[in-house]
């Protein structure tokens, strides 16, 4: 994927944006929609239809069908280049509410991700079953890290060991942090980390109340 | 606020760095940390130091002393700029375990939230209490809504009904959902909404593993 210049040139707003193009198409799909235009997808979006196109531009293929593309085609693109076709090794580290949250609702197997691992530090847990998985001991996370390639940790520890545990992720072979806690984590460069501190989408939507008349009412990724 | 002609000049984007430079400031606040530079919050955050200052000219007041800022009077007047003072009245709708972990961890009292109601559908969970709350059923959230002025719905129900649910919340004055549901969902234009699925972060954070060395390994939320 990495070689292919036109993949390339995708910036992660950018892939943010597909992303969500992606669930669009496949809401569209599961209601037998075949074909949709820039227009209804910047609707849905919250965005434009140029910025849809420019968008729809990186892609190797685009299904274009007259006046619109193929759902079908199109999705299949996005998924191409987000890469969601390779799988990826995931675990959760912090099974308290968030991580229970994240195991039953997020439909990771859809999106190319394989939840495999369920860890926490607390004896009163270690043991249950959480959507058919196990919950290990922190102390089997390093070695099971090697052994199964896991590539992606889902952190929702406290936030006062969030540093520690993820330097201990990252030593074993974790390449990318989707991060739940509230630290500023620090990672080597050949790590990735995405924040997600829900507080901060409250404030965005109340902020966006407040100036809807200036800041327009859907929140644009750009 | 609307009125303050600076602040017009924020657009949502900025209006999210901000409230990501202001979980940085607390943080070193939290520290004893009383002046931070550009450089630092712009390492924390992940992007340019020529980007926090262009952010932080919209502010009315950024507490600059010598070559930084004072984080406790920037960190004041990003709230200010945010709304954060103004406090906004908020439910969470939908108590599965999405709505239960967004009422155990956000910290919505600290950034001008009140959470005063959880609602649900199901017989067996209403009456049960969750976080001092008690959940109460969704035939009463009408009358709650107007009764409380209640701006903010945390939308947390399944998919299916997401959008039936909305136009009840909408039509009795909510003014912004965050969308947790994967619906996409259709508003006037005078009600504001963020989406969050989480897929689509997980999503991204594969992307950027796959190509670290071109789009770097921190999201920008430009």
């Amino acid at each position: 994927m990495p070689n292919n210049p036109k993949t390339r040139d995708i910036t992660t707003p950018t892939a943010r944006r597909l992303t969500e193009y992606l669930l669009i198409l496949e809401e569209l799909m599961e209601r037998s929609v075949t074909v949709v235009s820039s227009k209804e997808l910047a609707e849905a979006f919250g965005n434009t239809p140029s910025q849809v196109r420019q968008d729809l531009f990186r892609l190797s293929e685009t299904g274009r069908v007259g006046q619109g593309y193929s759902t079908g085609t199109l999705a299949r693109s996005i998924r191409e280049t987000l890469g969601t076709h390779i799988a990826k090794n995931l675990v959760i580290v912090g099974c308290g509410m968030v991580g229970r949250a994240i195991a039953a609702h997020v439909p990771f197997d859809r999106y190319g991700l394989n939840l495999i691992g369920m860890f926490d530090i607390n004896p009163n847990i270690i043991g249950e079953t959480i959507e058919n998985l196990p919950v290990s001991p922190i102390e089997d996370l390093g070695d099971f890290i090697e052994r199964r390639d896991v590539l992606i940790a889902s952190l929702s520890v406290p936030t006062l060991v969030a540093q520690e545990m993820t330097d201990k992720l990252v030593a074993r072979g974790v390449r990318g942090v989707l991060n739940f806690t509230r630290a500023r984590l620090k990672l080597p460069a050949n790590v990735s980390v995405v924040n997600s501190q829900m507080i901060c989408q409250f404030t965005r939507l109340g902020f966006m109340i407040d100036h809807f008349d200036t800041v327009g009412h859907k929140e644009k990724s750009e």
